[in-house]
């Protein structure tokens, strides 16, 4: 969690949005801002489609692990960064345009001070784990569907009306039988977001642990559940539905699962680097984000 | 989690409890069954004075890693053996006279084969971690009380009538200012336990992790808090109740806490060594406390 | 609820699912059997069709105050019934034959014997209320459509991936901004339906209230909220969605909404007439459902 | 709601607290201004020994329904003053002097222009039913205890250190049996205050009823159960506890409950009136206490 090393080049990264102005501007001023820092500015292959920016284009085979990716939106866009940057091990640090996120932590008011300081290696790196979901045929091992999540991987009822049925099961052995909405597997990064919402416990980013949260269970005594990160996970569908269930990570890669088929879910095999400014402190963004109380006389 | 060595000495424990007719009649039949299968069998100095037993009785300072601890009741009876046992590393295995317990697993009816087995050195080891808590003045690191814990170290109101308010701090950082009835500290074995009931989440038991749950908080986003095993927890009181908190261990040992002091709770250095039958299965006894269902087509 | 007059004619009514065959089984046996008792049997129109009975069929426009409707199957074939039985002011009673419900609650064993009473006169009636929904454009109040529910009306995601987002009303003042996956309204009767899984409370039958569920809201602050039965909720969409929403009634009828529409949710100008046993008892009903304990020492 | 006659008495109420140089100050500041508005001005009799006010002091036995009793303080002065006032069946308003609160709606800038108002008879007037609750033993309905309660009447642990239990009816009715740490009961009042913080839902505060909230109760499936505001509940204490049960209203009027005791808590007869503002709103005082959005497109 301590400084390392400077770096040379940066790619700059961005998703369309609802309201993109202030992305859009801050897209626009950040190159001029990081040329004069001696840093090599390059867009990202996507991002150069949906903005005019008058930058060289790096594709994502090209990314390397000394690359910088600065990402200019909301936590939704550090998500769809991730998918990328895990492949190439590239960090990434994110800039939020908005409020406060609990991945994209430099405000627009500190942009120049705290990019100033990242690229002159002053950060904290986290390394923080993705999940992977491999969909197959009951009677035959050969993937249909791959997935990865920073936060989360979602299964839920699709087309269906009725409440959706499975069986999950953990290391081979059968935890229970569900009849509910769906199910929420979480990453302790996505403990604070989507599985929040279902009633699922905050976790703290650096354990190794996934949580397991049903949603709207018919039965009143079901809880999340919280698992050892290096579990692997089961779901076997009944087969009484009408229409296919539907799976999806980080709320994209939507995918139809079948009656016939069963989902795997696992920790991915590499993880997302994701940096900080130096006074980044997790239970500050924390308090901020859910509105916790600060006031102690310590 | 495989079968080891087996036994020569037997020590029984037992509490006395509100309907203790069935822990009676357990705790006469098993030395002659024990003795028939070779064993030396010695009453616990505490269960000695509660019973009626013609056995020898051993002090606690003479238990050793080598014997086995037979607890003979429910699962407040285990928490409170696990108090003895974990100082001399004594396995322990919980005989449940009443419905199955998350602990005391052996069920009346298969006593006998299963003690036989186990005495035969057929049995799955668990070791489960338990909390320590000690107090001290803010402004004096002398400590005051020192309590451990299987399941939880819980925070309470005591002869308070309003709110209770506290900062919390782990690993030397605030967490967040509480102004609720209490705090609940558990490991992943009293997650089932009172944890639960306030809304905390299920943590499996080899999870290396506790949770902090805020008890009816003023603050409508708060939330469990689940973080790693080996961090420490600060609690600073406000300096402004009228009267003591209190702090119980496992139900037990309640102590008062006053505005001037700060209790610090970490992973106690010693587990407990927990045995089970070879056919446990942790998410099946999960299913049959609480009633989740384990229909299948896997 | 207290006995009335006996009756004249019954219609038997059932819908097809997934296993049907107590349902057709007890559906055959009922017809001798109410003749027996000098009742005209007759089947419902939808019914005839699904299930070969030899029983003179009976259009829903037919169907009169003085008959009674017999349910055979579960809660759900139930509320599938009240859509019928309500506009003809029938009273309805409900055979399960599974396992007990909220709404049918004669058991298999106990059919003849109940039915006998009840035809008899012996019965209590409890009237319960529906909601009905209506949709129009924002600025123009022509209904394009209408449905009506006994426990609930749900305004969910439809194909959206994410959050979807509202204002909700009550008699003209805005409650609150939404952003959620969507919004349960329900009467006391879908208290204990799927209100109840989305962490409502449960309202006594007798109740003149609905409450209104946000579903996995964004806010964490976001709690049930409990109004008056005669009060009238209007949902005015957000202007961003890029999919319609999804409306249901009882878990049918389900129809888009766009973001330019507005729904109204009120009390249904007519009410279900449900016959119970003499010896029901809603708590027992409760208990027994939901696994409360009934020990007492009363 | 509309508004109605001039007040010609005003008297003045506050209760110590923690931090009371606001209320102090306010309380000094009152007279002068109220007496320049025509009004008599008088201190209750309590207040007048709390702060030194050169005011007439009122006894409470003179209080009367043309009078308007000020509160100066939070939601606890006013439910203080509430014990009061319904007796006499003074309308009360409260001067919020820290943050807004569900009860006491004016703020501190607000006081003169609001007042002025009031007094002049512009306000809205609402009507809040009480709780009250006694206690007899099993075999003798003599009275031992009597109180009443704005918000809640709240049954706890007391001194005992394990789970209580006890049975609960609703007009004769079991409910069920509860093993837990105590029991909420709330009027639509209270249902923002302690109830909410225990999973109890939000009930507006003109609906006729009543929720029963179990607090930490050992069987997952216990829920908030909201009833008839006129319906009556009775509370049998089982005969194992080792130390008395407490009872409390309002946070007050504390009292201990023995096993052989049983508690009756049913509607008060009379009503506190509240008064407000005429620009009160009581969903944006709900949005602004609990930080819901309001943001629309309406």
């Amino acid at each position: 969690m301590t400084s390392k090393s400077s770096f040379k080049r940066v790619v700059l990264y961005a998703r369309q949005h609802r309201a993109n102005i202030g992305v859009s501007e801050t897209l626009q001023r950040l190159p001029a801002f990081l040329q004069g820092l001696g840093l090599e500015v390059m867009a990202d292959a996507d991002t150069a489609k949906l903005f005019p920016l008058s930058l060289p284009v790096l594709d994502k085979k090209n990314l390397t692990a000394d690359d910088l990716m600065i990402v200019v939106g909301g936590d939704g866009s550090l998500l769809s960064a991730a998918q990328i940057a895990v492949s190439s091990q590239t960090p990434v640090i994110g800039i939020n345009r908005g409020r406060l996120g609990f991945l994209t932590d430099i405000l627009p008011s500190d942009i120049e001070a705290q990019l100033t300081s990242i690229v002159k290696g002053q950060w904290q790196e986290e390394t923080r784990f993705l999940l992977e979901t491999s969909l197959h045929d009951k009677d035959n091992p050969a993937v249909l569907f791959k997935g990865k999540a920073l936060n989360d991987i979602v299964l839920t009822r699709g087309q269906n009306t009725h409440l959706i049925e499975f069986d999950v099961y953990v290391n081979q052995e059968l935890v229970s039988h569900y009849r509910c909405d769906g199910l929420i597997v979480s990453t302790p990064t996505g403990s604070t977001a989507y599985a929040l919402s279902a009633g699922g416990p905050i976790m703290h980013p650096e354990l190794n642990a996934m949580v397991i949260v049903p949603m709207f269970s018919h039965s009143l005594s079901s809880r999340p559940l919280v698992i050892d990160g290096d579990a692997e996970i089961k779901i076997n569908l009944s087969d009484h539905h009408d229409n296919p269930l539907d799976i999806s990570c980080d709320g994209h890669e939507s995918h139809p699962v079948l009656n016939s088929q069963q989902l795997v879910i696992r920790k991915h095999p590499s993880h997302i680097r994701l940096l900080h400014p130096t006074n980044y402190r997790y239970y500050d963004t924390l308090r901020s984000k859910l509105g916790w109380e600060a006031k102690h006389q310590g």
